[in-house]
């Protein structure tokens, strides 16, 4: 089959010929139908020191995928050939303390799809069933492959209730972009976004037309929150951008009791003066990584089932699989939603 | 000023002339613009066991209401002549444990307005501050004058999220009516509602259009909802009724590990069969009386202010409180929604 | 093997030799140390409605218990023979929404170990490794085989907060008193017990000393309650007679905003005055059915370890499995606290 | 009356005679008969940029304190002329959203006692009803004096259940020691404390002998912790410093889905490497400040009562309001605990 693997502990990657995986008794093998690029992917790609810290070469990479099965292990109940598919990419190792009291999505000997084990950028990819998630017949392969960013939205969003209460996002990549349907769907009275990047305020814009869409190298952000809050500032903040100054500004934006769940990866350490930021305003701080599982599979299936919102529109590019540099650059220049290789 | 009050303790009522109420220290008076009529209204007309325990005679009653503050009391700070006010009915002591750790609601020394203590059937009314809800100037008082049963409807169903959850209302009287709106306001997926009385239901229809809409005397409810939920059931029951046959009917619908409010009061015992009701199922029950303070108001507010509700369609009928006999006669048939007396 | 078997569809069982059980890919093979009796037991043996609407024969019944690991399936990772461990015997079925939900305890196609699948009163049993629970190497088995009821006790009582709260336990079974041990250990400030079996009370003053054990038929305990909580009642109370008079109790002895776990399970229908039990009163009743897997089993294994409760002196009587007539017996009369059986 | 000013904007205080305050309506006159140094005291005899951003001169400052009510406002209800009385500093305004919904601790008015009000450094002081505590008859005026700094520990600790959890305390001040000791009343499994400041190790040794006290710079804090807890960390750290190098340390010892609660106040800014101490832990953090009003107070009130805990030992020196210098030297050199000026 073809594969996109990462071979050298350089920047590129290589389309070859493979064999078609080779599956456990707990793993399905699926006809890859979309894989969609994450921020990892181009980690990857580009061969940071994020990624060489983690990978061992020679590597299938891409994660966010759907499609059909094709292999059923022979230990695994519930599943048949011909089911549609998407994948969870947390592989749990269900026996540790976090996987055996309902956090899988933090287990101790966590393993990730398309980092520590071989991912989907190909025409077949093995999935273990513990990272299988049932979608009904007739689901679009591309609504399959995004709901796992779409899902790590909802997880930083729903860590309490956002019905009534004013939202903030910081930062309109495609999951700051989920991140505002999602609490709009859920509820939310008021809803701010931010972004520096012009593509994605347009798209931010143009997908969650409800949102007060704020660029903060422009606009009073805070001071147009304060106006729209009657002083009080923000209930929820989502903080998406993993930078200083947005992770400043989600507490600068954020009501007394408020909540901020923190999701953007920082790649530098970042600096907070702590007393007025969290402590006197009695804030609630919530690390967010990946879903929880499967509830936030389960909310957020919910949610479309309801038409509450629609994802879709956040998908602005495609590309045969064979196109994989191009996709890359584009998602690299910031100039793009999400975007699907195509197998 | 003219006032309707509850002089003898048989059925009925007299609209006397008496004084305009003086007003202590901690008070506002309030001229009231429109006063709503309760179902605890018809105990009082009726003099039911109910009103027989509780009632001091005379006593003007009538609780839900609004109006514009005519005078406002030595020790009032934040209020001022001309200020719109809604009323919240329960009367808090201040004192106690329960007002001391955010439960006013369920004061261990409650009185009730138009119970306890004279009401708001008249032209003007005496309203504690600690009672006094602020509406934005331009605020209808009619809007006013219902927020505290949405307040009901509020606090039974905000117990906790609902976003995504399939939620379930039995009783389509306007506590009833609002508690689906409220339900679909904060992001619920599947709204099933039911009556036995068919003008309530064409109102929850009318009102709600988006609910399934059933009778149990002729719809197989717990049929049609295990059918749209895959047989798990729902995740969230409001039981309005106060009936045998409902509140046994809220956990047949119930999914494990689902809540099921309890808000109308049962004039008679209640009989379940715990085991599989409840214990088994891992069922969370809870009573909701009231609204909390402030809490519930603030939420209500919000989803106001973010146009995703509006209570008004419930109002069915106006009458002058000339005509209070009339209009306690029409709630009392059920054949009405919300009725407005005007003073 | 011998093991203990439900042959007939009349009272009794018969002590037979039989296979020992062969083990699919994920059980494990147990050499059974230690079993205790639980009331399911004895409706089994007694051959009871309840027993006859679930059981299939011939079934191997028991199913509390701790042992050695001989044999370990074929698909089963982090296990060995030589291991200790104990049993849950909620049987997951690991697919539905409930267990892939932190449910696993409510499961939609739950099976129970010596109900739906034979059990543990014999030299070996089957166990699925989705039921396994590790015992640290040297616990004793008897304490092993105690857990699982420990558990129930935990799952009822930990619904929310204990620390610094008065708390009610109706009924001194072995639960009961493991729920009074449970309370204390996690910091509650009172703590009541009441039963009306002189065996009991009595077992409960000896193994909990510091609570105050009550008889409903000699005491008058709302009075009591009253004075020692400055007539606010009971913030938390464990229900576990099952009984309509232990029932309607609970919610008397319930503060406003308090809480009542249903453990107990009523043979009967029970009627309640819900308007002043739990609406007026604003309660929380929680239904509390088997253990949830695993925070419970954490949870107890957490205080286990600080030595901050001894579950052992409720253990009252031992008996090899041969006499097994005479241990069913004596627990059914209600004069024993845990029996255990020895294979 | 004798009084302890700051009256010029130096180092330094002066002791004066002054009137005796006149009380308003809704006030307390309160014989001081303890008063407890806290930090803040000191901020204000050293004359910090703390202190100057806040006091306007001249003020009494000391806000830790218990007496007996000599008068009461002509509006309060509930106190007498003998009431034996404990302070909260907190005054709320009661009329802003976060007063009105169970916050009064983070009020958007926010007043506090001795710092933009007359305090307690003197026989005399006023007390606001709205910040009243009332003491059982016979309290001692120093446990009295110092519920304030205890509540401070409360409510940084039970922002969740401790009970079962592995609980860290960074700093061994006196809200360090309450807290080691409100941890293991309220059935913490395992109790880790750390200071630099060989007085307040010694003093958390001879307070909480059951808590594992650690010097960071002498200790291997991290790994003695990992040992102790399976490699997993601590459920629960409460970081008292407010250094860089104790908040680092919180997140270092933490488990994954843990908690930390923010209560010492970083004097500058912090930085963190949020990705790993926050993000991928999914840790939860709560900025933590005062007491709840008055949630906190019952809590610790209940503990006191049930006898599960005793912070009287954590006084560990007392002057005559004359010696206020050398007290306040004491306390700055950190080798006091809690230190009692007597008016």
């Amino acid at each position: 089959m073809k594969a996109l693997l990462k071979t050298q502990p350089v920047r590129g990657a290589e389309l070859l010929d493979v064999p078609i995986p080779e599956i456990g008794p707990d793993d399905l093998l699926v006809k890859v139908q979309a894989a969609a690029i994450c921020g990892t992917d181009n980690h990857i790609y580009d061969w940071t020191p994020w990624a060489q810290a983690r990978l061992t070469l020679p590597m299938i990479f891409g994660h966010e995928f759907a499609g059909e099965v094709v292999e059923v292990g022979a230990a695994v109940k519930g599943w048949s050939v011909g089911d549609m598919v998407a994948a969870e990419t947390h592989i749990p190792c269900l026996q540790c303390y976090q996987c055996r009291t309902g956090r899988q999505h933090t287990c101790e000997q966590m393993r990730i799809i398309g980092v520590h084990a071989d991912g989907a950028f190909s025409e077949y990819a093995r999935l273990p069933v513990s990272c299988a998630w049932k979608l009904a017949p007739g689901t679009s392969p591309e609504l399959g492959a995004i709901l796992e960013p779409v899902g790590v939205a909802a997880n930083g969003l729903f860590k309490d209730r956002v019905d009534g209460r004013s939202v903030g996002v910081i930062g309109c990549g495609p999951i700051g972009v989920f991140c505002g349907q999602l609490a709009l769907a859920a509820g939310a009275r008021q809803l701010f976004m931010t972004d520096v990047n012009a593509y994605r305020l347009e798209m931010a814009r143009r997908v969650v037309p409800q949102a007060t869409v704020l660029n903060p190298l422009q606009d009073d952000v805070q001071g147009l929150v304060a106006e729209a809050t009657h002083g009080r500032g923000l209930e929820v903040v989502v903080e998406l951008s993993g930078s200083q100054a947005g992770t400043a500004q989600a507490f600068d934006l954020l009501a007394k009791g408020g909540r901020v769940s923190l999701v953007g990866l920082p790649s530098q350490p970042i600096t907070l003066e702590m007393t007025n930021a969290i402590i006197y305003r009695e804030a609630i701080v919530y690390g967010s990584t990946g879903r929880l599982m499967w509830d936030t599979w389960y909310q957020v299936d919910a949610l479309l089932q309801a038409g509450a919102f629609d994802p879709l529109p956040v998908i602005t590019h495609r590309f045969p699989l064979e196109e994989y540099a191009a996709a890359l650059e584009l998602t690299l220049s910031g100039e793009a939603g999400k975007v699907i290789l195509k197998p």
